[in-house]
């Protein structure tokens, strides 16, 4: 596709894991690469939570993609958001007009969350996406505890103290653990009226265990820690209405009637969706259908129906994994795609045989509960406890895209542990009469 | 006016330096203190620029007011918004309608930007005073890089890499002096199709020099690093108009016509304004007249017109120093008016005679242009350059409120000596479109 004389051009739309690793695996080839994201940074998604509940600033888990990226000559950022395709003309359609010419596209723009069509809810229910999204999040639920010490009323005072969380996945049940953590432990000591400890953190689940996608046995252990921390975890039920100031909640024995929940603060992380970027490239092909969650199918070199020119990988892709099964939306099937489809370019531009299909080598999950406590599975051995927690703290700092960032967070990670501070709560974002908001 | 059985109430508004100090130095005293503040945290607002210019994150120079207080037993924060006062009645009215009686009332809610009646100007050019101002001017300062890099059109290229700060104190000086810093190391390699090195930093003043309040030969000496950063320094002359794409400037030789700069990119540093809870207050009192900018004229010792239990102190409060000229609105006469009202306070609670008059003990003052350089000035000694600018690194850090954040902007500022990066440059705030803004 090289003629020689121009280089072949890699357009990259989206620097989340697959993306960015795809642009990373890139460097020194022919290559000419252009890499558009709506942001300019790359956001460490799993530790979203912990900006959430005040532990870490968004900058530690953000990185900016100009910096990552200033070193690989090859390589171009782009500052920008794709609204459409050309595809006979081979090109990506910026929102300001612009075209910007591939000869291979690599479409990697990740997740978003589903509320199944209750518009209503992304409102009342903010989730972790974005850095938007948890210091909204953040905002709320301290916020929440400030109502609770103004208010005289003690259902008004109970209300304002409930939190719930929906989807008892690892970003749900890492929410729930670290909301309580905040209650009991950070705000302690620091209201006159409320004591923060008597928040209720009430965690809900339609499957019959939490973190389902891991061992029945880790499963069990973490349901046991987060009872151990006194969080309410209500298995094989599902909301079916969020209101301004409490949930309805439908156990699925519907012998069982509705319970309603008295809350301000109402945190998502049930179901996400593949970026709506996926059914305009479906669309855009053409013969190509997104499943329901909007992922866009693809072959098992992740390239999308019949071009061999288009990939698609990370959460926006749908791929059978060696079980049938499609492939988890974590960061490593991400990051191994972007390895893999960077690969295959190379192969292409040197003229040599193609690599087989894309295989996820499952290295492992895991999700930490609270202080000291995590479940892990990895290569048949489940882990859980210290042990877990530990791991999970090594490998989420070793993950973090630069040593900066690497040495803030485990500092504050150590202030914490020590003082069980959290200094980052801050209640920021609302317009306070008579400033100027942002 | 404590009855022996009931605690003398101390009401202080505003938790930035004096009223936080105010609050602090009432500690183990027989008052009961309740702190109110429209936000949850304390904000360093001297390091303010920092947050704009992505060396730090707000969180690493705000600290929350409860957790600073926590210990302290007789204080009690309460996040609210004053709207009003009922002098006769003895209580401060919030937004809410929450009567908070008080026996002894002190007010410092500081100050804000002062646009002289130019309602446009405070969209188009932010100032530096909330953790929000802080991140919108980050926000658009990036942005302007990005839409450089995007543009292949040399006038708006060179447009968007104009930045204009309005005013030559401290603040503006080390605003421009970060700016280009920023420009010419921090973002050198960040680009393909500009050289951020060309970013054209212009400061401009409306007095014959810089940092007005220092020595001559420290203001002669700021021009002079200023100009060696490439700083373009516009002294005698104001700004006329701030429009969307360029601002005037009119010299003060009105012979000379007005000069128009090209700019996306506007930082406010030139008037103050105190908060316009001073004309409330001296509304409610009767017989106070402010001065033009808001401020309340005090007695010497703080109190406000004839009433003996209400003080204004820090940048909302008008006191004549030593020399005849009012105490600048600095940090330190904020914290010393703090401790100075809290021990008059200690003194009638105990019976003792009354304290003399406010006096302020000038330690100095400082400000930094760039790395290496600054300038400082303290009993009667002058320092530049290296020497100036490690004084003011390590007295910045040893007033930072708490540990951990001392620990946090240590190592942020070790690294970023280092490297000239600065990690915290993320573009927020605004909704990119299918996100959820916050």
């Amino acid at each position: 596709m090289s003629d020689g004389t121009t280089a072949h051009k890699v357009v990259i739309i989206g620097g989340g894991f697959g993306g960015l690793v795809a642009a990373q695996s890139l460097n020194k080839t022919p290559a000419e690469v252009t890499l558009i994201d709506r942001r300019n940074f790359h956001l460490f998604q799993p530790l979203l939570y912990q900006v959430a509940t005040g532990a870490l600033s968004p900058a530690n888990i953000a990185s900016p993609l100009r910096s990552i990226l200033k070193r690989q000559k090859n390589t171009h950022v782009l500052l920008g958001e794709v609204t459409g395709f050309d595809i006979p003309g081979k090109a990506v359609l910026l929102k300001d007009g612009t075209r910007v010419p591939f000869d291979t596209l690599i479409v990697a723009t990740g997740s978003t969350h589903h509320y199944f069509g209750k518009a209503d809810w992304a409102e009342r229910a903010p989730g972790l996406k974005t850095v938007e999204d948890a210091t909204e999040v953040r905002r709320r639920v301290l916020s929440a505890f400030e109502r609770a010490e103004r208010t005289t009323d003690p259902k008004e005072r109970a209300r304002q103290l409930t939190f719930v969380v929906v989807g008892g996945g690892p970003t749900g049940v890492e929410m729930a653990g670290a909301i309580s953590e905040l209650a009991k432990y950070t705000l302690r000591a620091d209201f006159r009226s409320v004591d923060p400890a008597t928040a209720r953190v009430v965690l809900i689940e339609g499957q019959p265990k939490v973190l389902g996608a891991f061992h029945e046995k880790l499963s069990a252990k973490a349901l046991k820690a987060l009872h151990g921390m006194g969080i309410e975890v209500m298995l094989d039920a599902h909301v079916n209405a969020i209101e301004p100031h409490y949930v309805l909640v439908q156990p699925d024995d519907k012998a069982v009637a509705p319970v309603r929940i008295d809350t301000e603060t109402v945190v998502w992380a049930a179901g996400v969706k593949a970026s709506p970027l996926g059914q305009v490239l479906a669309d855009a092909i053409g013969g190509v259908t997104v499943g329901r969650g909007g992922h866009v199918p693809v072959n098992p070199d992740c390239t999308v129906g019949n071009r061999p020119d288009i990939f698609v990988i990370g959460d926006m892709a749908s791929l059978p994994g060696t079980n049938g099964k499609p492939l988890p939306g974590l960061a490593p099937v991400a990051t191994q795609q972007g390895e893999y489809v960077a690969g295959v370019i190379v192969r292409r531009l040197k003229g040599e045989t193609p690599k087989g299909p894309f295989r996820y080598f499952d290295k492992g999950t895991m999700a930490t509960i609270g202080r000291g406590q995590a479940v892990a599975e990895s290569m048949g051995f489940r882990f859980s406890g210290l042990l877990a927690w530990l791991a999970w703290l090594f490998i989420h700092i070793m993950y973090l895209a630069r040593f900066e960032n690497r040495m803030l967070v485990l500092f504050q990670w150590f202030w914490n542990y020590v003082t069980r501070n959290r200094t980052a709560r801050l209640i920021t974002g609302e317009r306070p009469t008579g400033t100027r908001g942002a």
